[in-house]
């Protein structure tokens, strides 16, 4: 066990803890980036992005996160491969306990990121970013003119379909029941949509492709007919959990688990923040984590200057 | 005159409005993008943008502006230069007049920016983004172990200057009176850093330098005496004005004149959304204008399908 100490610790290597770690590396913070796998968090897995500003010709997620982490390194930041498992708030002091060491700091900034729910059927980890999307706002305009599968029945997978339609040939939309859960006025507006075939009492048991998906295999869960839909695509939108489970309800969270912020990004806890997909927000995008985290970086700063007041 | 109907109206060329674009032409909106002068906005005066994750080595702004309107066109933005003079709310039609045409849409993005108010000098204008900077968050790491100058006396000027402080050799705080406007704590930091020296009852009456500044002519308002202070950078934090006049205090603003939104980017005007610089906020950034941008747009989609419930 070694023992640190700080003046922020960020948690977290997606776009919001990577910019996080811009600015505090640039405002000569002495600042310790924890990431549990590899750099990048959920942007690794995109094939393409399209729409990160910066980058007309669009930029794998692989790169993207590559050259984030770069340019955090090049201003100081120091990245640290482990798992956080717990957080002891202050203040002043916070203590951070990972796997393997513990680590003490004036601020953290908590930038966990969510993760799609999946199917848990074969094919679909191997297809991810190869035809398995989790986010039509993402990679629907890839589509254009094919035929792609929406599975799920709330708000996100009316709202995905409604904007595929504009892609898409053909949208299959497959729900295990016989109702939607999402808004009566966007079920309205997709049985209403002449490109969207709805599959009832339906669901997927296996994913099916070598480059890319090719089919999905379905079944319907009243009569037991089993079949084959070939798509190009399919858009799993059965939720999204974020990576909150650690901190034991330590912070306030909204019904999804989110955490809850205010515009500065703080908690109800001083100097601790949260950026990016784990804090409750309406857009979850690249865009919006790396405005999050200079957001929540810049109120580390103007919190560690007030701390020094006394 | 000609006349128009859109999905959506983005007022306003730097990040906000372009991200804004980027989402919307992707999500198939009918989709225009006035602009006053040149796509860009404030980005554009930038030499050097070290901070927008993405780019290690940095890139001018001026670069990173032709980026993202590029993107911005491939997915259909049309970008149209002229002066947005009045806004004609509705809802459900919102009209936009400018200097000549006028524009329909279902939802209105206001992007138009902020500028930072200028000391109206001698060689002001000619060295901004060669030594002049309005932004010690954006340039302050450039001056490491030189010697610089902040203008102003409220809170922006005083926490600038304990930022440089970690870069700069030495900071002559400048002010035109003989105490601050800031916050208390901050003035008694500033007071103890050993690297500044203020200049009370000082103003600026000239900025020199050929490629980049080399030195201010100073000149003390009580005693009227004149001397030379020689610095590579100069940073002016004298205040920051939005780009609302024009709107004639159709929407609420805070006492600075930034329009108030929710999270969501919303004006209390169904329909109208505002995003970027022009935005009340903690952080006026690239990273915070995408995010902004972003999420307007999401907002805009979210808008139009509600609007076809009835």
């Amino acid at each position: 066990m070694s023992s640190w100490d700080y003046d922020l610790i960020i948690i977290g290597g997606g776009p919001a803890g990577l910019t996080a770690g811009i600015y505090a590396g640039r405002a000569r913070l002495r600042v310790v980036l924890l990431e549990k796998l590899i750099h990048g968090g959920q942007m690794m897995t995109a094939d393409l992005v399209e729409n990160y500003p910066g980058f007309p010709e669009g930029i794998s997620g692989y790169e993207l996160s590559d050259r984030m982490r770069r340019q955090a390194e090049r201003f100081g930041l120091q990245i640290i491969s482990t798992e956080v498992v717990r957080l002891e708030p202050g203040p002043p002091v916070h203590r951070v306990v990972t796997v393997d060491r513990e680590a003490t700091a004036a601020a953290v900034i908590i930038a966990t990121g969510a993760n799609y729910r999946r199917l848990g059927v074969p094919g679909e980890d191997a297809l991810v970013g190869k035809g398995v999307s989790f986010c039509a706002t993402c990679d629907g305009a890839l589509y254009r003119d094919q035929e792609v599968a929406v599975v799920g029945g709330g708000d996100t997978a009316l709202t995905d379909t409604i904007f595929l339609h504009r892609f898409a040939s053909k949208i299959h939309l497959i729900h295990r029941r016989d109702r939607f859960r999402g808004a009566k006025y966007l079920q309205e507006q997709v049985l209403n949509l002449e490109k969207v075939q709805v599959h009832w009492d339906t669901v997927v048991t296996d994913i099916q492709g070598a480059q890319g998906v090719e089919a999905l295999s379905l079944k319907n869960v009243k009569t037991g007919e089993v079949f084959r839909l070939p798509v190009s695509g399919v858009f799993i939108t059965i939720g999204i959990t974020p990576n909150t489970d650690w901190l034991k309800g330590l912070l306030p969270r909204d019904d999804q688990g989110f955490l809850i912020t205010d515009a500065e990004m703080a908690t109800p806890i001083p100097g601790i923040f949260a950026a990016g997909d784990v804090r409750a927000k309406s857009l979850r995008q690249i865009t919006t984590a790396v405005g999050d985290g200079a957001t929540a970086a810049f109120s580390v700063e103007r919190y560690l200057e007030s701390q020094r007041r006394g």
